[in-house]
């Protein structure tokens, strides 16, 4: 199977198969093999179940048979679980009997070292070659909850419930983990699936199917690393946001422990660690990234039982002061607005409430309040054009009476399309209304913080959904003198290039590049200089000397001629001064840039994800505060304008304490400039513009220093 | 009752009551009156109880009596639930009774408004009369779990069971919702109280009471104000720090929701939100501030079961690849470190191991692994001295043993003195195994992520207890002359100092203070600029006024006489030419300061908390970043110096990138000095010294400019 829309046709084959192979099924407890058989049938799978074990006659009251191809008919899916050195030849078999898809249970792969990983090519160029999807090896299986099917081919100590919510993991162990979370939460699954070591069916391949799965409105992943970062961008802004309805994906990413810094030229290199890619990639691909199980959880079922708020404004009803300012806290915290209600709202809750109620927000129906007093609050809140979503809270104080309570909620939540979520504070007694809640669909939770967070994330994916739809930009640009630029560099061999020939690429691209000269002699740098207009810079060009400013090859801020002529005898004694000679192509001559606010912008090109744009606080603040954000390019203009907006010097760029604004439209265009150099010539592996200045409204911003550095394995 | 011995004395009536009258008690069901009765029957109190109600003979089968008077026998505590216009009298008859506490549960005091406010104030007032501890009103009452006393005077739903944990609330209704949550997580409690108005009994009273209760080893509050934030925190210290064993405190102060900011004439003042000044007092006093009541809790279970463990290297022993990754990444987000395990360690771990087990740390013990791997697994971790605490993470997978593997953790629990925490991940299948720990003190997380975070606030809550000890600093000062300057300001009602003024007081105070001089005429500017050395800064002095900069009333970086004299005669003609007429008193001439890190210091006075100090990136740039922190006045060495470390600024300050470092015992003088010159003065409301120019070690640093404000209301 080569090409993606193969893959997808035989994944119905793993989905929905009519008849399945259990290829080392087993009469033993407490084996794997038993226990997948076991599952299946328990979990009432509506075809065929074909039990295959040389030892046995009948597993599980079916007729068991001594091989595969003693199989009388079809078999659509082949669950295995013998040992890892017999499984290719199950897939021969798998071959001959035209199954669509198998499900490698067994460990003993790519896991365990090279033999293994010798073993994992083996059966993934057999299923390759049979057109057949494999999943795994080394996983727990899959659930497909559908009632038309009802299939369990996994080890699992439990079968959920249905549900609208799928979940993809690339750790085995988790899944037993999280179904009996779910268990004990009530959560349904559409779709359940553990991927092992992904060597054909990957997380590409799943959420392909899912984005067109009637039962899933929500996609839950694990994953530890991605096969393809662009792709991933691609599949899943179509999900979240380019499809009505769009389906909401959450990604526990692993791993996020910083790595140490790879070794690298540039700026952007050293401070960009493969968690802040996965941050850019997610980010980018419209998709919530959440940090624990946990959360995962309470933001699904959120985004799964309730619309998206169509607003960031929250009413709150309790029962509970305290409580009430925590929640209020944890709102602010989250994004969201604490609803000003109209004064017909404070009417009518001031006509159902006692005196001592709040009637302002949080609406404080006061601890003796019973279930009267909650549904008036919610009709009054809900009937608020002002109101966005509602956060009933409650505490099981002595009139308190829970279930009754959690009645009017499922009521309110019936009537009103705006959505509801409730925090029942406590365990034990509040379990009966809690129950209530969840089989009616209204998001539960113990404290009010996690329905605040959960309503926050589900107000940012509205906010994603709701975006400006902005295209990759097409500047201008001389891409053959680049070339020319580049392939002279490579052929012979200088990596980094000078500081003309860095700044003629830029030029190029259409980036504002002050003038500048390249001079053979003292005189030559002052007819350049003269031409240009100080203040000058100047900078030796040698390809044998990376480090200028070391070997004092740097000389700014050069007032007049005879600064010039000073700083030119200078710097040739020095280089000549230093130990080694270096072949010297000339002097850059170069206007100093006017003083602005300094910024860095940067590419580093990711073996794996390609370029990857920053953008940063300039000078000596970009290694101290680390203010910088990361995106894969190409950007869109929608995309480059987050970037500059989610630094915390934005504030700075925007202008504070009545500093005039910055231009920043200028670093925008030099962002997606920059985005299109790095897209154009995959033989740039690092770039640096640190800093560009950036001037007032309208007035631009200049490239006062930048490196360009060439991708040493890269052929012309 | 006035002073706090005397009050002391009694809250051991309110705690310890050999006597109960229980006024306004009733036998209908549903009734407060009838909730805190039985609750104190059926709680098992030791003492007597004495139902009063006019209304009936017995209630609950004790003899009920008609008025407070008529109780026979002393009457240690009167719990009084009667309507707030009745508690006034009842608290005269405890007078007479000689009654030693009374708990007000009823409602309708501050609360409800002015005349609620009026019968607060004449409670209070009998109570202080009668020398009698008041609890309340408007609160839920208190709970006792001590065997020898059995108190449960509140009308809880719930009695807990008893612990080491005191939990201490401004809310009642929050006291039902954790009463319920502890009794689902089977964690007790010592002590339990509801504050309620707090018109007598405060925070303050009840962290003296706990830190001599030998019940209570950990104390949870959750507070919305402070009654004394300098006393709050002398208290917490104490109890955090300077007992043997200290007791941690753990902390909710609701409303984080930044208020809008104060009008304020200073940069500190404007970066000061009331929360700012809460985490600044909770840091001080070694008080973990915790966001929500889960998190309250996951650290109390930790904290009340397990030692502190004795540094940040923590093992991870998982049956689960994936999660144990989270759990890696977890505790390194928490400020912990992954131990290194010696070659011994490793060697067992291989022995007792299969093949495909990760030896390393996290030790995976793998999806099959049933008690014994994780028993060999525990024992070469802790027995591993580079471990300070385990982290045993289980997901219930086919083969799991899960109560066994409980078992196994309790015993190693009980074997090792190191800590040791669990994560079950799961509801309902690992709820047996949870039991195990619960019942034997492991700490128990659904999650790795709960269990990591605990173990990072216990690391630094040994932090705190382990800080070097510094007394606050007493440097020499010209008291008498501020005095005089401060005093000859407030006389002529002049509430900004001007900058002779200042200079002269920061000099007084021992600050490295610029040259500079006070000129009547340009010929007298130009002979104080020569004494001082150019290049100069003139400021206009005039008590007129204040903002200089907006009337032309500051030129800076003169460099020489002919720019001095220019200067001088284009402020003239730029103040002659403003509306209004304007005292000037001459034209300030100072030294410019060398470029340096600019860093700002701060001081605003609270009318509630005494001075505040602020630290951080000066300039533009505190505005923008608001990289800046906060202190009470005075502070200690050791505090000033985190204050410096803890803004992320400090790495500039370190030194990034080879740049020097800079002068940083320089700024700690300064802050301590700054916080000498704030407690000494309390006229002065706010100071700004902004920028502070910091050069490098050991070359000091210079306060480039700075502002004092005094306090219009303060008399000479």
């Amino acid at each position: 199977m080569n090409t993606l829309q193969e893959k997808q046709k035989t994944l119905k084959a793993l989905w929905e198969p009519r008849s399945i192979a259990v290829v080392g099924a087993s009469r033993r407890p407490e084996t794997v093999g038993y226990a997948v058989l076991s599952n299946l049938v328990n979990g009432g799978f509506k075809g065929s179940i074909f039990p295959v074990n040389p030892k046995a006659d009948t597993i599980a009251g079916l007729k068991c048979y001594p091989a595969l191809e003693n199989v009388p008919g079809p078999v659509d899916l082949a669950v295995i679980i013998v040992p890892a050195g017999g499984v290719a030849d199950v897939l021969r078999t798998c071959a001959v009997k035209g199954a669509g898809a198998a499900v490698v249970i067994s460990a003993g792969f790519r896991e365990v070292g090279p033999e293994g990983a010798r073993l994992e090519k083996e059966i993934l160029a057999l299923a390759r070659q049979a057109g057949l999807a494999l999943l795994g090896p080394n996983c727990l299986g899959h659930i497909n909850t559908d009632p038309e099917v009802m299939l369990n081919a996994s080890f699992s100590r439990t079968m959920p419930r249905a549900g609208n919510i799928a979940f993809v993991s690339q750790s085995g162990a988790l899944c037993a983990a999280i179904l009996d979370y779910a268990k004990g939460k009530n959560i349904g699954f559409s779709k359940f699936v553990s991927l092992g070591n992904k060597a054909d069916i990957h997380e590409l391949d799943m959420l392909r199917y899912l984005k067109d799965d009637p039962e899933t409105d929500v996609i839950l992943m694990y994953l530890e690393d991605l096969v393809n970062g662009r792709a991933f961008i691609e599949m899943a802004r179509e999900i979240t946001g380019e499809m009505a309805p769009s389906k909401p994906i959450l990604v526990i990413k692993s791993g996020r422990t910083p790595q140490g810094a790879q070794a690298a030229s540039s700026h952007t290199g050293s401070l960009m660690g493969s968690d802040e890619v996965y941050d850019a990639i997610f980010s980018q691909a419209g998709v919530l990234r959440v940090d624990s199980v946990e959360e995962m959880f309470h933001f699904a079922v959120g985004f799964a039982n309730q619309p998206v708020p169509r607003g960031k404004s929250v009413a709150i009803v309790t029962n509970a002061g305290g409580p009430g300012i925590m929640a209020t806290d944890a709102c602010v915290r989250y994004g969201l607005e604490m609803a000003k209600f109209s004064s017909v709202t404070t009417a009518k809750l001031r006509a159902a409430l006692p005196a001592t109620a709040s009637v302002a927000n949080p609406i404080d129906v006061i601890g003796d309040a019973r279930h009267g007093r909650y549904e008036a609050a919610l009709a009054a809140a809900f009937e608020d054009p002002a109101v966005d979503s509602v956060l009933v809270i409650l505490t099981p104080q002595a009139m308190t009476d829970i279930e009754e309570i959690a009645r009017v909620i499922v009521e309110a939540d019936q009537k009103y399309d705006k959505p509801v979520f409730a925090a029942f504070m406590g365990i034990v007694d509040v379990s009966a209304g809690a129950r209530i809640l969840e089989e009616h669909h209204v998001p539960l939770y113990t404290f009010p913080e996690e329905a605040a967070r959960t309503l926050g994330a589900m107000a940012r994916y509205k906010d994603w959904t709701d975006r400006p739809r902005t295209e990759v930009k097409n500047f201008p640009a001389d891409k053959e003198k680049t070339r020319e630029i580049l392939g002279s560099a490579l052929q012979s061999r200088r990596y980094f290039l000078t500081p003309d020939q860095s700044m003629e690429v830029f030029k190029a691209y259409g980036f504002l590049v002050l003038p500048f000269g390249l001079a053979g002699s003292e005189a030559e740098a002052a007819a350049h200089a003269l031409r240009i207009g100080y203040p000058v810079a100047l900078k030796i060009v040698s390809p044998e000397i990376i480090h200028k400013f070391d070997v004092g090859g740097v000389s700014l801020g050069i007032a007049d001629e005879e600064a010039l002529r000073a700083a030119y005898r200078k710097m040739m004694r020095s280089i000549a001064g230093q130990s080694g000679h270096y072949r010297i192509d000339g002097i850059f001559v170069q206007a100093m840039a006017a003083r602005g606010w300094e910024v860095i912008l940067g590419m580093k090109r990711d073996p794996h994800f390609g370029p990857i744009l920053m953008f940063g606080l300039g000078g000596i603040y970009v290694e101290a505060l680390k203010d910088v954000t990361f995106r894969l390019a190409p950007v869109r203009e929608f995309g480059a304008r987050r970037m500059i907006e989610s630094i915390k010097a934005y504030a700075l760029l925007k202008g504070v304490r009545g500093q005039k604004p910055s231009d920043i439209t200028a670093i925008l265009e030099a962002l997606e400039r920059l985005s299109q150099l790095a897209c154009d010539f995959p033989a740039i592996s690092e770039i640096d513009i640190n800093p560009l200045m950036v001037y007032g409204e309208s007035q631009g911003a200049a490239l006062a220093d930048a490196r360009i550095i060439l991708n040493p394995t890269e052929e012309r």
